[in-house]
């Protein structure tokens, strides 16, 4: 069984085809990684792109496409919608199979250290690899933007983890970091309600005392004229999906409300579903790296 | 993504290693098929290989072991519990991966003309592959075993689908089919009572006019003194594991008795447990094939 990881850089164009190409074109020349998808939102100007390889393609995939990106996208011109302070604004790494966490920190370091010497963009280390705990948070970093990071880096607190105190001219700093895979999962409840979806969203959501690894908001589904609890599982192994679902469900008891559904927004691990396959099954003693068969060809 | 076919060919060979690990090089040594388990069982003198691959290598890789197997196993020496009737006695084709049954039926095909030209050995059809509906169940294609065999295919009903009316003198015949991939689902019941479990089988089984691809007993655990619902999904697509489980526990009701956990048996596709997942997490619009991150690296 060979390793596999995700990375996920966000880049800072959505509109440009040729600059967007080519960039992702750094990622389609590379051996051992996989072009999954990449995205654009013209509003945000800024292309999500996600891929998946061995850690070595990884690494040659995402310090190519920053160098593209370095050169071809200069943030003095930059507008949109999103906040953002790179070329390459952020760069998340993701276990996917055979890899812990713990490697994927050891290669978001080395793949900082060389975007600073290969490419001359500063790098802070968020999330898992953060050397600071003002570090975890990617808005934190990211406050006051391109506009104000050139100030920012010299500050006492905001020295950047690789590249010294001043910015790239053109391309300014990014973010560089392990993460566990995010799931969004989405609750619907059979009212119109939304202060009801709302009281839920912050019971359950870690911020606010609920459960660990649980982002949670109340959103209105207009369409539906249903109010839903729309929720980010950020460690699905930690706070799996069943236990925020049967939460909610009970909670929602309190005002005779009833989850009418649910979706999953996007990618999901097996695992995450797996997991909670377990656990309604009531299966015992499973070894799902064994007894999935899909395990022994990937 | 690539085409995946699982194979499971079942040899009369369980005691000489020599002779198992010549068969098995077979696939070993054949491109585009990656060996996943063989067990061999001393006391049936049997063993199950299984290998998974693309369409062609599964083809060249079942033909050298079957050309091999005939070579070195001799069924008029061989002795063990468990009915044979073939020096490999049974080869099923099972779709895993961007694959129909209907192609696995035509692998089958192809496969049982080869062994007759390349073997020798006359071929019998069965499960979906069967040319007639007394030849779907292996079990009565099998019924006199190697030693009934030379009579049998002089019968005007047992003609082999490949080979004439005379059998392979050392290796006899062989049965060559496509079937769904099997899931060993068993339920615990929370009662030392066999017969509340044997009810239930009856209940749930197909033969007995429950559910459509189950197959099910009742079983004692000695060793934990409760009763077992032991069940084989044929089907998992068609009769999901969630319907059998909740069907299970609400008959069990009626006799105050309760499930007190599961178990699956050796190997079971990801899309067995995922379709559970989507029922109890109530997932709606579920596509799972672009959803589920690992299909975009099988």
């Amino acid at each position: 069984m060979a390793k596999i990881v995700e990375c996920v850089p966000n880049i800072s164009e959505g509109r440009n085809t040729e600059v967007i190409e080519a960039v992702v074109d750094q990622v389609r020349n590379t051996a051992g990684v996989t072009l999954l998808d990449y995205s654009s939102d013209t509003s945000h100007n800024r292309t999500v792109i996600t891929f998946l390889g061995s850690p070595e393609g990884i690494e040659e995939a995402v310090v190519a496409l920053t160098k593209k990106a370095v050169e071809l996208i200069d943030l003095n011109k930059h507008q949109g919608e999103h906040p953002r302070m790179g070329a390459v604004d952020v760069i998340p790494f993701i276990p996917v199979k055979e890899v812990a966490v713990d490697e994927c920190i050891e290669i978001s370091k080395r793949v900082g250290k060389r975007i600073w010497e290969e490419a001359g963009m500063p790098v802070f280390l968020y999330e898992d690899s953060a050397s600071a705990p003002n570090r975890v948070n990617l808005a934190k970093i990211r406050k006051g933007q391109f506009e104000g990071m050139a100030e920012k880096v010299k500050e006492e607190e905001w020295e950047p983890d690789f590249g010294g105190r001043t910015i790239h001219p053109t391309a300014g700093v990014v973010a560089v970091g392990a993460r566990m895979p995010l799931v969004a999962f989405n609750i619907n409840l059979n009212t119109p309600d939304l202060s009801i979806a709302s009281k839920i969203a912050k019971i359950i959501r870690k911020s606010s005392g609920g459960l660990d690894y649980v982002k949670a908001l109340g959103v209105m589904l207009e369409d539906r004229n249903i109010a839903q609890v729309s929720i980010n599982m950020t460690n699905f192994n930690k706070t799996p999906l069943y236990r925020v679902l049967e939460l909610v469900k009970a909670e929602a008891k309190r005002w005779g409300v009833a989850g009418v559904g649910t979706e999953i927004i996007g990618l999901t691990p097996m695992n995450a579903l797996i997991d909670s396959a377990e656990y309604y099954l009531q299966i015992e003693n499973f070894d799902r790296d064994k007894q999935v068969l899909e395990n022994h060809i990937l």
